[in-house]
């Protein structure tokens, strides 16, 4: 038997059609399809190594011990794998990502997607992008995404078979950037698992579903046909109704910071005056300003003038997980 | 017959549960019932003349001849009372508020309870409270609570004659304080007029309206039995779903500026600590703060900590319109 020992680098994704709110919570089944873009030059990188003499998993995160809470939601996903390969050995798990945890920049998916990809190679498993993409879901459901590059749907899903992403179109098809702007870099209040929770709290959260698949098809269409203000406006609209679901929820979750409403009110104003720009924020405060290529160092620009923005990561669009198993 | 001459004064107030969408725009029947506090110092005074010796209404708004919108808002509504009057005179009408309009203080509910109390009662009408309020909608759906003080509750009503404010509970009844932080006096660049015509196009506002009986019952209690948390959670609640209909509808409406989020959050976290106060957040960027009278000083005080305040305005519970006709 090879080594029980593998990397995988994966990359987190900017979701224009949200998931918020799980029909299932056990399963990570989403309440909603949901559709993004996977992001180039921002990863995680996973190393994992079962080891027999191990009494415990071991989980090292950016050079630290994880967190209690971290490091058994990483437990419970190589549960699952050891499950499944039948191997009954404890991992040393190291992670590392360039880009903050817990920000509105998705680390978990990162995260999860390189975690499943690297410890079911270790473990021996010889899965598929589809059986890889709905194992992922189970550790983060927008990790079920970063499997893939490019453009990339998530499905549903009635049952675990059912709750995988596909490639939608490949990162080439159409040069997007995503410009996040990043107004803080410290870790959010209410992470996503615990969000998704309180969704059906909300009255409109049932709505937002409902509507769901009117926004899919519209986003997918514009994806396709490269049509960007129709992109603009209904990625916009999405991003507001999941904020919307959050506000009202109890106790409401409010991510928005006054820092985002400002780059908000910029990006509209920007677009309005003939800037192929607009805005998408995740469960945090950071801004990503999606735009075609042409106009992202307009934008660039611009954001530069907004005072309080700690930094900018420029993304285009990404490629899927990536594996290593000769390490 | 007397001299065709009338001067109302009458309050703003702020919703506790809120009125946006129209069931009937013509008739200004709103899509929910609201429920509001009528608001003591600010208030606008309306002298109305009829003069049958005018070639067209002359309408003066804070010392200014009134812009074309406002001036033809004015005479349709004075057109409906020369109807009901049969009088056919044109009329004098000058208006003066000691507070800015258009920025999320209820400065046309205000001008139009005192519009129709002047001018009915010019015209020779003796209306009784019900039927201003009735009228007062015609001009502007919050008007119709402006024509009572203290907390007023008005209905959707089904035809004309059912949609009218009436008392809940007189201005003694609690003490409680508006405390106003004004962030912006700009005049709002979409006003609740035409916004209100925004509100379908909203996939969230039929959710918001179902669901308003449920707020209207919690809120009508917990001002009964004074009882403050549960006020508290259902203001902000309410205010949260109109704004998330306002910034999810066709094209969005961004009434909330980067202050108010700031505000917001600050409110929030006094209430953790302890302090009895809410927010909540008309069609315009102003915040206001529902507090007791017991931490309203405190909460004042914290208010003029933040940074970008431009005034603070504290109302008390108010009265109805006053009429005068010996002038």
């Amino acid at each position: 038997m090879l080594d029980k020992r593998a990397t995988a680098i994966a990359s987190p994704n900017i979701a224009f059609i949200k998931y918020w709110g799980n029909r299932d919570p056990a399963l990570r089944l989403p309440a909603n399809a949901s559709l993004s873009m996977t992001l180039a030059n921002l990863q995680t990188e996973t190393a994992v190594q079962f080891d027999n003499l191990l009494e415990s998993d071991q989980i090292e995160i950016n050079g630290n011990p994880a967190s209690v809470q971290a490091a058994s939601r990483v437990t419970e996903h190589l549960d699952l794998i050891r499950t499944l390969s039948g191997l009954p050995s404890f991992a040393n798990v190291c992670s590392l990502s360039n880009f903050p945890a817990g920000a509105g920049i998705a680390s978990s998916a990162s995260a999860f997607a390189a975690l499943t990809a690297a410890a079911s190679s270790a473990a021996g498993l010889d899965l598929d992008m589809k059986q890889l993409s709905i194992l992922a879901r189970r550790g983060s459901g927008s990790a079920a995404r970063s499997i893939f590059g490019g453009f990339v749907q998530l499905f549903s899903g009635e049952t675990d078979e059912d709750g995988y992403a596909e490639q939608l179109a490949p990162a080439e098809h159409w040069h997007l950037v995503d410009l996040i702007a990043v107004v803080t870099k410290e870790h959010k209040s209410t992470g996503s698992s615990a969000g998704h929770l309180l969704a059906p709290t909300s009255p409109i959260q049932a709505v937002r579903v409902q509507d769901a698949d009117r926004r899919m098809a519209i986003c997918k269409n514009a994806i396709l046909q490269k049509d960007f203000q129709t992109l603009a406006q209904i990625v916009e609209q999405d991003s507001n109704l999941m904020h919307s679901v959050m506000m009202t929820s109890d106790p409401p979750l409010h991510y928005l910071e006054p820092e985002s409403i400002s780059i908000m009110k910029h990006v509209t104003r920007w677009r309005e005056d003939g800037l192929a720009v607009c805005y998408t924020i995740d469960a945090g405060p950071n801004v990503h300003c999606i735009c075609s290529f042409e106009d992202s160092h307009e934008v660039e620009r611009q954001l530069r003038s907004i005072d309080g923005l700690l930094d900018i990561y420029r993304c285009s669009p990404g490629n899927g997980v990536a594996l290593n198993t000769n390490n």
